[in-house]
């Protein structure tokens, strides 16, 4: 809860910082990004997890080792495209957001859990995968579920 | 860890946003007061403590339960007052550091883990406990511990 909160105060201080919604998201990916790629270390030393062969493991990696380990939840994982590079992540429950009741009216277009993006997106790029990930739902918009889109830009080195 | 990184990633904002250290510190103790004042019901909650009967058990407990809770170590305490209402919890290791090497040159009087003081001032409000809470030493800062000063203002409620 400490770090729900401090996570709280960090989107905050970016909100007093920037005007426009559009600033602090970018803000919150970047930072993320600068989070994931030194995270990446602490994951594969604490995880002591295998290469993953696909992107399908990948993904299955991401939601039931990384956000297990980081976060306390296990989102499912489903594939969205025929070519079998892009994934959703479908949290039901979004620890990061314990706190907060709904954005408000002038933040309508907040994603305020960007900062995850930006980590998955980081901590990829240090094992040779590029990715586009965003939030494609987000309950605190209205919507059913949180769900985050992984789109893998190109093969997997081996 | 993603705790850790997170909290540099807002400490490194507010050093974009304020040129004094002096400013940042007061920064990092007002929204680490915020959280306190929040985080108390989480830490009653989940830790179902008895209510404290003096200043001394109160710090144990800030030591014991919730420093372990929250941050994973358990730091001594020690009094260093004789009218009993001065303590001082001294960490030999604080997580929140494990990502800082140092204080860059510019940024001597960073209290980096400024937070903290705010977190305890907010929690003990809560609980009807005036109290200041202060950075006495930092390892960040050379000192061979990092300590933090708490002193009761007045006596406790009953």
């Amino acid at each position: 809860e400490l770090f729900v909160l401090t996570y709280g105060a960090l989107v905050a201080q970016l909100c007093k910082d920037y005007e426009k919604d559009e600033d602090v998201n970018t803000c919150l990916d970047r930072m993320g990004y600068g989070i994931g790629v030194r995270l990446i270390d602490d994951f594969l030393a604490r995880s002591a997890v295998k290469k993953c062969r696909s992107y399908s493991e990948t993904a299955d990696m991401i939601a039931q080792v990384a956000f297990k380990m980081y976060l306390g939840v296990t989102p499912s994982v489903s594939c969205s495209s025929a070519a079998g590079n892009e994934f959703s992540l479908i949290l039901d429950k979004n620890p990061l957001v314990d706190f907060v009741e709904e954005l408000p009216a002038e933040r309508a277009s907040l994603c305020y859990c960007n900062l995850l993006c930006g980590v998955i997106r980081g901590a990829l790029e240090m094992v040779h995968l590029a990715a586009e990930v965003t939030f494609l739902q987000d309950r605190l918009k209205g919507d059913a579920v949180t769900e985050i889109g992984i789109t893998f830009l190109r093969k997997a080195e081996d």
